[in-house]
């Protein structure tokens, strides 16, 4: 039959600044402008999984949506939903919030726990107009 | 004729925190639950503005749409963009940013610059899921 | 201050079959066509109720929205979603489940439950292309 | 059981120019700006109707949404889809084709055709943030 | 000039109950939860297909989309909208109505009746959260 | 770390008239139906570009988006928003404006302009419905 590719949305609402801390306040809005307001600002972010994979030919699945739909909130959405990307999140320590820079972490958060098919893409929508994806190559 | 509505519609991204000064965090925690996290969230707010009137005879307008767009950038968006509600801006300042809230401060931003017709209702998307109308009555 | 209108959208997957039970088959499909095939189809609706009130000074909600939320899923979604509208939902027994009755349906399953300010609307999406509202008087 | 408002979205592919006959290219482009091209531009159009009534009880339909989108179709769309607003419409000669004279002329189109219910009304959306709506009064 | 993708939409309307025939009642609601209800649910399914190729210098279309608007519809919609898709649809006989399933079921109906350009991908939305895209390999 | 693709989406409003210079209008009539229509339709066009790179240590940025943004308006948006774009647009003279043309001829204004990381493709939007994308190859 060939490879399919299956993918869950999801949502979180979450607070960010664009700063990088080896740099002065000045130098952080020069580079990042509006995005790097001190007391930041905030989104509506689509988190999009993709795992690639055969379907099992007993459940026509690649994945089951609902083991993704877990993985994606216990180990992505519980830590970032309603919360500040720069202080409140574990794994973005030290990481400036750019919307690369969360694909790129969300990858690193699920890959590993997805046990049928492998993960394929993660796509993060800043806005409608704004967005990244990620393959982990 | 008759009277017709005219809508516009705009985006802006920011950043709050639900929080009643009077209270504790513990009472705001309470009440606020996640939407009181300390540290702030954010989301991608839509605002739509309807203004009600007869179209003049020689342009077909209301009110040409490009004034609304200025008016609401002008008067709204400018100070909301990129911004933390509970700090950056003044009209917001000691007032709770409930959806509710910005709804009726963004009509009394609004509502006297509209030099043709009346501005009828001022929408605020939270997320595609929870809005809030304002009629100013 | 005056009136506010809040809204909270939900989702549910359903199937259904447009049905007159005291018509024959052939009757009935010569009123609702393709929408009375025997086996069914079906739909992924979009609920939206809007509550329309005073916001509390203390909260600055009309109602919190996260109760809403949690009487449109006790009330109304768990009892409709992933199922068969014709023949799994007590409150659809004996009813043809048109958007219509739907909206009619839910208003009455919601509207006592609602303890601050009132029941403004209840709308029903069956498709992008076919709504439908009901506010009710 | 009281009134229900049932909706009828669809979609027509137009081009237009702003442009009152009576005035000149100069003052044309003065009051339009844009909008005023000569060689003029295009729009995916989206109009929604809506019809208010009491469901029938044999059917649970205010009207079937079937002879809404025939109406629709045979006294607008066919008009208006992948045609030049100012030049090929017959209902709009004459008529500067702002979103308002659109949502009006599509109005005098349909109402007299709706067979159960009335027209309540008429909503055009000429992009995502510019709309307008006409209930005939 | 090289290859362009391009892509058709379509929409369907149809329930089914995710349901191993060779599994017990037990096991089918075991395995698949909720979608293996058996009286079914539905959705609102999207069906979007990209065929590849290069543009003819003649129409500068890879294959007019009017075309695979006919096949679409001919070969796949008509079968599936306003059906069951576990008994009303001949190419879905002894099939699980999984997304999997159904993509790969739509691509062998339309694959060969692609006369210019190549079918590139075949994805189904069962909702906006949840899809599922099938390359042929 | 590896690639990662950025994406930019933006709007234009534009008319046209699917037409080859080389036929008549009868043939033209006949191989592009209502969408050779002499006096045009129009179209509310999505432009998606995207550009893959490996994200800057300093910026967590492959591209700064506001950069994209604005090489979109310069060297696109600014000459077809508001256009004709069998008439008003240098960059598609004597080129029929079918979506695949577009989509090629935005790449060719684009790439070059690109400085950090390599343009991979640009879609083009004409509707919801109907769709092209463009990699370069």
């Amino acid at each position: 039959m060939g490879i399919v590719y299956v993918y869950r949305r999801a949502h979180f609402s979450a607070s960010h600044r664009l700063f990088d801390q080896a740099l002065s306040d000045e130098q952080n809005a020069e580079i990042f402008g509006a995005c790097s307001n001190p007391n930041g600002h905030g989104h509506n972010y689509y988190i999009e999984v993709c795992v690639a994979g055969m379907p099992a030919a007993k459940t026509g699945f690649v994945i089951d949506l609902k083991k993704v739909k877990k993985i994606l909130e216990e180990k992505f959405l519980d830590k970032v939903d309603h919360k500040n990307l720069n202080v409140d999140v574990d794994f973005m320590k030290g990481i400036n919030p750019t919307t690369e820079n969360i694909a790129v972490a969300a990858w690193k958060q699920i890959a590993s726990h997805i046990s049928e098919g492998k993960l394929y893409s993660v796509r993060i929508y800043e806005t409608e107009n704004n967005f990244v994806e990620y393959r982990g190559d």
